[in-house]
């Protein structure tokens, strides 16, 4: 499959464009300043690029499509696919895939992970003591985890494993998402996610962003929650309303975050840094060895079926 | 109760003091710079002394109890007891209550959290995001917690919630304790401990320190842990042979570490503070506002139980 052009937006954890560049092609889009300067350059042999690979955090927009003539498959290496331009991609008949399941478990412990960081201030207490103030004083009380109402946006894949394991914690689950699951068991439904803040302890956002659930996380929300909820987000920065997020938490209308995602990355409000109540990390939900490892396995395991005729192994599109 | 003299050994959390204090006539003895001088001091009241509070980081020892000639109940507002000198307890007839139960869920919900933030590395990449590195650089791949296989020292209440909670991240289960429990159901029982470290990925050492249990994870069980293995300690300091677990994390002969509890604390090896793969939290695994005041409310009550000539509520002797 040598011939066929494969153009990666930016580079990848687990070796990924070393793997693509056995099988195919590579052209690295990271090396130009924009994809207009590098189609430029490569005006000779864009015609023979017929695949994308890009990521979370970079984009497959109408622009880099569009420069691409002989287009046939986009494929992300991440499970959400907010930043492909799916539109664009529908009318050139250009297929999408992604890579859910594989991540899903590294996810759903970085949620809890992230809970119990929060709740018992892990990051904060572990800083006390690596600065020496345990000698003067004792880490002040926290707050306890178990048995706590979570309440989770969205119970797709990710969703479910996160319930699985709060609920080990003794935590009772309840759930937004647009229907019923009739799969979700004993966990309790609302229609509507005012009423789920409402009724929750810890509100975890672990749904896809689009238009439906771009800022479904807003102020009412993020009150009903109210000074004792605690919000985690391992889903997509946009999913909640950046500023009135960190308005509360500054104003003490929440009483702690933590975030893995962010609207605007990688800016961070800085007003968050020196919230102890509030852990940030980098979008690193999924960003393990193992599963990084599987995720560029299925990247390439897509393309391969993809131009060998077979059926994709994970299609969006 | 008021004629009844209780004497505390150091201050506690949910104002244990000032319950005691509405109770009993509270005595103070971090006032004084020992035993010996609180007894000079109060010459003429040391007889209406009948009960002494202790906790996990203070000594009900043979010159405390001895200095007390009315002592008839020690109750100590932790769940291990090693602090409190059980022989002599015994041959002067004093009863002995410790707070069981209340306090498990926090430490086995800090056992997971430890471990999350270990293989995680969520307080070092909260730590890179809030000094601005993020816009620099990505934060490096970690390691997957959920399936790692989990060996468990100590299968008592707190090791067995440990093990639900793992479990609920797909982590194979394994235990190692005198005997083989009933109850642990399809949990694998290694009758010794070097066989349960080479087994596992992961060592949560969950059980009480007494003679057979000091330094039960010693340079072999290190070692059969090995280079990719993390030890979660959240039981008590002298469990682990702490210098040995110090060289091998410094010369990498183990993969990572999460400890609350520490062989001379307040002192911590400093030698730890600059490694990354290791999450030090000042002993706080049942320090929560609610577990608190659980435990306080316990204390109280087997005070209360003991005077008014009922049964004791959790008595260990």
């Amino acid at each position: 499959m040598k011939s066929i052009g494969v153009l990666m937006t930016i580079p990848m954890p687990s070796n990924l464009a070393e793997k693509l560049a056995t099988r195919f092609t590579l052209f690295k889009l990271w090396n130009y300043p924009s994809i207009e300067s590098f189609s430029e350059t490569h005006a000779d042999s864009v015609h023979t690029i017929r695949a994308f690979v890009c990521d979370a955090k970079s984009a497959a927009d109408a622009k880099s499509i569009d420069a691409l003539p002989n287009l046939e498959i986009v494929s992300t290496n991440s499970v959400g696919f907010d930043k492909i331009d799916i539109e664009k991609c529908r009318e050139r008949g250009i297929r999408v895939t992604n890579t859910p399941d594989v991540l899903t478990d590294d996810v759903a412990d970085f949620a809890i992970g992230l809970a119990l960081a929060v709740f018992r201030k892990i990051p904060n207490s572990d800083g006390f003591l690596k600065n020496g103030l345990w000698k003067h004083s004792d880490y002040p009380l926290t707050t306890k985890f178990s048995g706590k109402e979570v309440g989770i946006v969205g119970l797709g894949r990710i969703g479910s494993a996160i319930a699985k394991r709060a609920a080990a914690f003794g935590c009772p689950i309840s759930y937004h998402s647009r229907s019923q699951k009739p799969e979700a068991g004993s966990y309790k439904y609302y229609p509507n996610i005012l009423d789920l803040a409402a009724n929750s302890q810890v509100l975890v956002v672990a749904c896809a962003l689009n238009e439906q659930t771009r800022h479904i996380v807003n102020r009412g929300v993020i009150d009903a929650l109210g000074p004792k909820g605690v919000i985690v987000n391992i889903g997509r920065g946009p999913i909640i309303d950046e500023p009135e997020l960190v308005s509360a938490l500054v104003e003490g209308r929440l009483g702690g975050a933590g975030l893995d995602v962010f609207e605007n990355e990688p800016n961070v409000p800085e007003e968050l840094f020196s919230l102890e109540n509030v852990v940030l990390t980098p979008h690193v939900g999924s960003d393990t060895e193992e599963t990084c490892k599987d995720m560029a396995d299925l990247v390439i395991a897509n393309l391969v079926a993809h131009f060998s005729g077979n059926p994709l192994l994970t299609p969006i599109l």
